[in-house]
């Protein structure tokens, strides 16, 4: 075992604190990462607060995590002592199931689906006696901590064109919003609208930009529109009823990043005919959906769950090559408490990212 | 003009009774057709109704027409005297705008949207004023009348394989089920699921059926499951929650056929990674969906409006080749507000179709 320290939270309603554990050995299939940054993601704050009813505590978010390789099991053969890697939502998934065999692994459908990061296995405390539990625990700790260990091949290797800081959000925030792109198909000249301009928002009018697409961004935040016009994207208040009425039938693609439950028939009416609104942001009710907007031009309304590891080795490179990344802010962790009532308010638009070196007042405490 | 009689409905709360009118006389690219049958689609009722609150008075439902044709204007080179064809839910549509021009006039983006057999242009009354109208008028009348005039374009050949009152009810009930499952690529040996056992049900278990794919059906009534398996399809009824979870992540495509608000959630959840649920029954917004099933396997909720000419050409044919038709009621129009009564009651699960043989009482009243 491997003393560890990070920060964690005991119960939906209390702060995060320093918590020391253990990390088990490296397997041989495994490596040793001596985490130097974590990105923030709206999702940790939804899974501390129990906001999906399956936490288990203690809980120790963290699924942005750049750092760099300390020990590497005898099988390893993808990584080497001293490289920088990162390790994203997921660090295992079943391997036998029809998505993972193509490379969909972030869709996994085995008996516990993919092992999260943190707060993995995903199945609710209470229903674990009648589930067979496939990864052998009942909990797993993130990246909000001083070591990660995961088998090498959902370790990502980061391209020497990004820093260690700005490549962590990617791993999150970016294959979110490169992934469901892809899949529908963006391309050059194509109209994408992106609704919300958060962590995922800003990322994806990046990429969108960089793949040729000309952008329209959807804010409630008046604040933002500068930010906006200054990647390159038109920006209209949300709502603004006559700005989004001159979209009507206008959008190749709409890329929705909104965390939380809300309406999305605004967006579905700005759709073009045969077109989808990917709705990444909110895992939960929406408000009622009226088919009409759907039925009249053949629209469709989708999900899309972060990406896989194939197309986050693909965002990472995508980035380095366009030397785009997420607007970011570092922080110590002792300041955690603190940017997750910035996050819940709204009005950040760039990307907290722990510097774990600060961790070490914590151990020398 | 041509002097008609129909039945129509004089307001939201009223019977259809009878209502003589004129005709146009056909244009030099038009059809006189003597309506023989017309079909009763769940949608009549609501446009009688006013359920889309956009139906104008007199109402004169009827978009499922099949007659002779009578007289030709001298354009016309697609339909000869004595001929039997059948018009469906449009009369005519911009000609101009992009889904026109490519063949899918049903989702045609003219001001006016498609004209409408009956209650077009498909613009209330009440915004009139502030409308361009394009198709210069204020009303049409449909297909439960004696007479009907369409442009040859908009006017189909039924196979001669097809009788007449069989082919009345493809003409929207068929197509509407057809688009979809050729829109998302339903093939043999795919496992199609299709919500609802009505009119709408009843072909699309058929169409499926005949596309070579295996068919599970779910419905509210235990009295349709003996029907069903007749169809060489599987039934489930929409309550049973164990039967609905044993098919989970295993459809892929359904077609939601049901014609008001509802859930749709259990059936997201029974569809495969990546595929879609096609909602065509219900206009309106549905009871809240819970996004989480879309993101978590990258699934659709999309809608689908009735098909173009080229699809409903093509139905018609198929139906023909594959022996295949609607399970319909013949009845006399004097029957027609007790037809209606059952169809609300939701317990019919053939169509009623109109023989309009039984106008002439009304004609010598």
């Amino acid at each position: 075992m491997t003393k560890a320290i990070g920060y964690a939270a005991q119960h939906s309603f209390s702060r995060l604190k320093p918590l020391p554990f253990e990390r088990d050995e490296p397997r041989p299939n495994e490596v040793e990462i001596a985490v130097m940054f974590c990105g923030v993601c709206h999702s940790d704050i939804h899974q501390v607060r129990n906001e999906w009813s399956n936490t288990v505590y203690p809980c120790m978010p963290g699924h942005e995590v750049v750092g760099r390789v300390m020990r590497i099991g005898d099988a390893v053969r993808l990584h080497m002592v001293g490289d920088i890697v990162g390790v994203g939502c997921m660090v295992d998934s079943c391997r036998q199931c029809e998505p993972c065999r193509a490379h969909d692994e972030n869709y996994c459908e085995g008996p516990n689906s993919w092992l999260a990061t943190y707060n993995g296995p995903m199945v609710p405390a209470k229903m674990a006696p009648t589930h067979a539990n496939m990864y052998g625990r009942d909990n797993t700790y993130g990246g909000y901590s001083s070591v990660l260990v995961a088998p090498e091949d959902f370790v990502l290797s980061i391209p020497s064109g990004l820093r260690p800081e700005v490549a962590a959000p990617i791993l999150c925030a970016g294959v979110t919003t490169f992934s469901p792109m892809k899949h529908w198909g963006v391309k050059a000249g194509d109209h994408v609208g992106i609704v919300g301009f958060g962590g995922l928002g800003d990322m994806a009018v990046k990429l969108a930009r960089a793949m040729g697409a000309e952008v329209t961004v959807f804010t409630r935040s008046k604040d933002k529109l500068d930010a906006i016009r200054g990647l390159g994207a038109k920006g209209v208040l949300s709502g603004d009823v006559e700005a989004m009425g001159a979209h009507r039938n206008s959008f190749d693609f709409m890329l929705d990043t909104v965390p939380e439950k809300h309406d999305v028939d605004p967006y579905v009416t700005m759709l073009k005919r045969d077109s989808t609104l990917a709705v990444v942001g909110a895992i939960e009710p929406l408000a009622p959906e009226n088919n009409q907007e759907r039925v009249m031009h053949r629209k469709s309304v989708a999900g899309s769950l972060i990406g896989s590891i194939a197309e986050t080795r693909e965002v990472l490179e995508f980035c380095a090559a366009h030397g785009i990344g997420p607007d970011i802010e570092v922080i110590p962790i002792q300041e955690i408490n603190h940017a997750y009532r910035m996050v819940e308010k709204g009005d950040v638009r760039f990307r907290y990212v722990i510097d774990m070196a600060s961790l070490a007042a914590e151990e020398a405490a």
